[in-house]
């Protein structure tokens, strides 16, 4: 029995898409939905700089914009959710996407992951996007209903 | 709206895992399971030797035993789907398992693959086994989830 399912955003046209797949699944499961849009650190926060010597004054105004851009992306699919009668809730993190999704997952109970096969961040080659890919390859349990481009 | 879905099998064990979720999925959506079992044809034409080659009393008992055991599979997953008043049909061909799966797929207008990430074949190691990477490779915009080992 599904119940709940965690749909991870970050905007994209696949990750739309995936919502989309996801609010109507819920729709006619009866399901809720999780919303979850990660501010992803690894855009702000230099790997050649540590991020303590980084001033505070440049990194806060890119989180403030990356913070109020995942808030956007998550609006926008719980707005849906509540066209079509979908229980949802938003979550907002900040990490490193694959963490945050698995860790959002399992701390909500999600009987199941919507997402895209491709991100923002993803080669347009690869058979999955790296966030899809590190989902998958994720030791949890919990299935991943994958929507392509 | 999701009213059809495909269940591969080769009967292995995240494969009957699958099927398990795709008709628990079927009766939560009242959506129909189309069980898919393909006869893998590499198991018994050899690489090295060319197909018309081989002795024809070689072939034709591995494939009858073959078509037993593929009929086997989709028949216990039709049961479980009678038993859970799910409408289903079985389809059994014979060729490559990724082929064969996407064209089942879209000749019967499945709106989801369910299937395992690691079937009979698969490499422990691999984030997905060669079959669930191979759907997910192939030019078809069907969604498919995947459930995990």
């Amino acid at each position: 029995m599904i119940s709940k399912i965690l749909v991870p955003t970050d905007g994209s046209k696949t990750a739309q898409k995936a919502a989309k797949y996801g609010v109507d699944l819920g729709k006619q499961l009866k399901a809720s939905v999780i919303v979850l849009s990660v501010i992803d650190q690894r855009s702000f926060i230099g790997r050649a700089v540590p991020a303590a010597e980084t001033a505070r004054h440049v990194i806060e105004p890119i989180e403030d914009y990356l913070r109020e851009a995942a808030e956007g992306y998550a609006g926008e699919i719980k707005k849906m959710c509540d066209k079509n009668g979908v229980q949802s809730k938003t979550v907002i993190t900040k990490g490193h996407p694959v963490e945050e999704i698995v860790k959002a997952a399992k701390k909500s109970k999600a009987d199941l992951i919507v997402m895209g096969s491709h991100g923002r961040s993803a080669l347009a080659a690869a058979v999955l996007g790296s966030v899809a890919y590190g989902v998958m390859h994720k030791d949890t349990k919990i299935p991943v209903l994958v929507v392509k481009r």
